[in-house]
């Protein structure tokens, strides 16, 4: 049982993680890895992956600290770890056979073991009773709250919160990153700045916070609200971690209960140039930014009006150049400021929401 | 477990339902009671509400066959059900104190419990202990299917099948009884039509389908896209039972579940001109019925083109002239034909179908 919404105990500041990661490293697989070393370093003492033994993690993850690279959960433990994490969400749910043995020896030497599929470590009756037996904790960050609760709009009442959703034009073209890293520079001009975790990898990184694919439809605007709720009493502005896309079928209603729960006031729409087809759905390609852009403004009026202030481009794997063209058809397309705040950082962008008022509620 | 999806055993063409509805007869609450007693009165043997034992249902319910009125579930096991069938779904999802008793006399008579709570009566240590000694099933018609299921878009394969799904402009408007009014209009023209059931009154009438707001928020689509497949293999119209409205920030997500999951080639706008706030949200006025239409064609065209035919109208309580005057205004403000499918029939709404191709699939 939760305290409070998004709490997820076991996983908060004093965690030392042991990423598992076999083979992994540098693949697209690896998310859940890839992320927790890029934005919460200081929390990882070393990464599993018999591959790259005796490596460090900043070979595969760009400006991290070193982290080392060890072959085996059992080398692992010797760094005192408290959480095993599983550095994947593999397609399906289920826990790959292969982790298994990693898991039970991490039980065995006595640490939690913390993993964000859609199937429970938890209903696992090996891994429960494993657990029980040793008395650490199995942490399913994708856990939904107990609650059955409807969204209310009380977002709408708080009058100077700032709630910021990144939205995409597909599924995985770098909400969660935008919405870090919009948070940090919002934090490095002075201001207070929360991020709302809304998925697995999200919930390793911050914290606190819930999956909100794994929410029963119905409950999942009020879960929304509820996480806006609680960050906006730490922080003026609030940065939500977008999920899907608006255009993806399959992914959409999820990115709706974000837009209409989470009330933002400001829209932050993400893009990656190199994706031309919708992922997991590739009959369909991905559309032009401008529709994009109306059809979220579009939705999010019938809860409040907000913007689309700026985009967030992956410009990973083109030159300085190509890289530049790209921002500035970005631009042209959407109508707004782009940038890569990767890889030229995201105070121009953070700016764009720090220069503008909210529209007022109707 | 489901044979197939949306299976649910115990409420088929053999169900005889005892339909607990105390102090629901006529009452807004009683939506599934009154559901039923109106689509599936044949199957309905008696009404336990004890304000008017002894009266007929025809008297709440208007053109009904009769269906007696007993003062207590005791009286109704003497009409021989199957089924007692909790009449209304609490806001909250428990089972009413006040109905305990009748539950368990029912158990107690040897009959099966359905009910379409979000908290399950198999989950209630007291009735499951009953019902497992008298050896009688709990019927939870929310229960989701056990697969987990992403959309993958399958429905667009079909070449001959045309798929009506009726939206809202909100919630409670009258989707449910347009859809099956429709379904029967193009029987009765001749073709072949299955109404698809989303929700747990429309399961209890057709039974079978998949509350979809009881689905976890990933699966909602791919559950709706698996429902119009079945569909599909026994009529060329599929009619699909909408949820809530893309204008109501509460469940606007289900709605666009259905949207991009059950991928349609045709939308039945569904509008109640009585309603001036949306419902369970009163903060927000209902939107006009125009930016309605545009929106929901601006959503679809990103699974695939189709546009709303036509405007079911709820003109319960005005007479004949202010309803031929509000059908009037509806058209205009929508621009396609309106009519009120219960008033009227559903001859004229059901030909805007079968007079119009789909549109190609891009």
């Amino acid at each position: 049982m939760s305290a409070r919404i998004g709490d997820h105990p076991g996983i908060g500041p004093g965690t030392r993680f042991l990423v598992l990661a076999e083979g992994l490293l540098g693949d697209v697989h690896g998310k859940l890895a890839h992320g927790v070393l890029r934005f919460r370093p200081e929390s990882a003492v070393a990464v599993v992956d018999s591959t790259w033994d005796g490596r460090g993690a900043e070979q595969f993850v760009p400006d991290v600290p070193s982290v080392p690279v060890v072959g085996s959960v059992q080398d692992g433990l010797a760094f005192g770890p408290t959480a095993l994490l599983l550095g994947a969400t593999p397609a399906g749910g289920a826990i790959p056979p292969a982790w298994r043995p990693s898991i039970l020896a991490a039980i065995d030497g006595g640490v939690d073991i913390v993993a964000g599929m859609h199937l429970f470590l938890s209903d696992d009756r090996e891994l429960s009773a494993a657990a029980a037996r040793r008395g650490v904790r199995l942490i399913d960050l994708r856990r939904p709250p107990d609650e059955l609760r409807l969204a209310t709009g009380r977002v709408l009442d708080l009058p100077d919160t700032r709630v910021a959703l990144t939205v995409g034009d597909d599924a995985a073209v770098g909400k969660m990153t935008a919405a870090l890293c919009l948070a940090r520079a919002l934090r490095d001009a002075g201001e207070t700045s929360a991020f709302v975790a809304t998925g697995q990898t999200g919930i390793a990184i911050a914290g606190w916070g819930v999956a909100i694919d794994r929410v029963i439809g119905d409950f999942m605007p009020g879960v929304a609200e509820a996480l806006v709720l609680r960050a906006a009493e730490q922080a003026r502005y609030v940065i939500v971690e977008g999920q899907g896309s608006i255009a993806h079928p399959a992914f959409s209603a999820v990115t709706l209960a974000l837009l209409h729960g989470s009330a933002p006031t400001d829209l932050v729409l993400c893009h990656n140039p190199s994706r031309t087809r919708m992922i997991e759905y590739e009959r369909k390609p991905v559309p032009p930014l401008s529709e994009l852009v109306a059809t979220y403004e579009d939705l999010t009026r019938y809860v409040r009006p907000a913007c689309v202030r700026c985009v967030a481009v992956n410009t990973g794997g083109l030159d300085e150049r190509e890289a530049a063209r790209v921002l500035e058809r970005v631009e042209s397309e959407a109508g707004v400021p782009s940038d890569d705040l990767v890889r030229f950082g995201a105070a121009r962008l953070g700016a764009t929401l720090l220069e503008t008022r909210a529209a007022p509620v109707s």
